[in-house]
């Protein structure tokens, strides 16, 4: 059920702050943490070699705009050193679905894109 | 079924060139376009319309990169003037589902998201 904001929102008109969402949770790396994450809570450096690839300062700021829009919790527990780790929020766990459903597809029609991208070039080419 | 080269890719490794793919299907441009190209088959213009405040350049090259990777099928009619149309083909109609549900969560979920937003700033700022 949507609510009354809700119901005059539209990312088909310009201006509508959905698109901003759009771009964080379409993004390569929500897409790869939101993933990650849906196997269970982890530390930064679990999530660093799991995304490989992922630069620090990325991974650090793809982490801090996922808690601020609500998608992760951050917990750090007092130990020596200290244990920081991260949780998908309710709403994000939401997410884990429509964004494996992305990953599938990227898997699944790879060949297909690439084929179709070769052809298209030497077409343009010839 | 994935075919044997689909089993060997993972987007969670670097260098991975389903990245590549989650990049551009993931993009706030390309969910609105295959949303809109869902009702149906569309003309340039239309889509411009459609699409509220997308620049022709940022069409025109999304589009292109849309169709270069096979998701779109453009179509010209010898008309005059020229008629130019757009239309999802098999495997941008099978995308569909997974962006509609990212364009669902975006409006669904905006309220929530903002006002982690603002708890998250105040928090910051206290």
């Amino acid at each position: 059920m949507l609510d009354a904001s809700a119901r005059e929102l539209d990312p088909y008109q310009a201006g509508c702050p959905t698109r901003r969402i759009l771009d964080l949770i379409g993004g390569r790396w929500t897409v790869l943490i939101v993933g990650a994450l849906g196997e269970g809570t982890a530390r930064f450096s679990e999530l660093l070699r799991r995304v490989d690839g992922i630069s620090q300062k990325m991974l650090t700021q793809t982490l801090r705009s996922m808690e601020r829009d609500g998608l992760v919790i951050r917990t750090v527990t007092a130990e020596v050193p200290v244990k920081v780790e991260y949780t998908l929020s309710e709403a994000g766990r939401t997410l884990t679905e429509p964004l494996r459903a992305l990953e599938r597809w990227s898997i699944e029609h790879f060949s297909g894109v690439a084929a179709s991208r070769s052809e298209y070039e030497s077409r343009i080419a010839g």
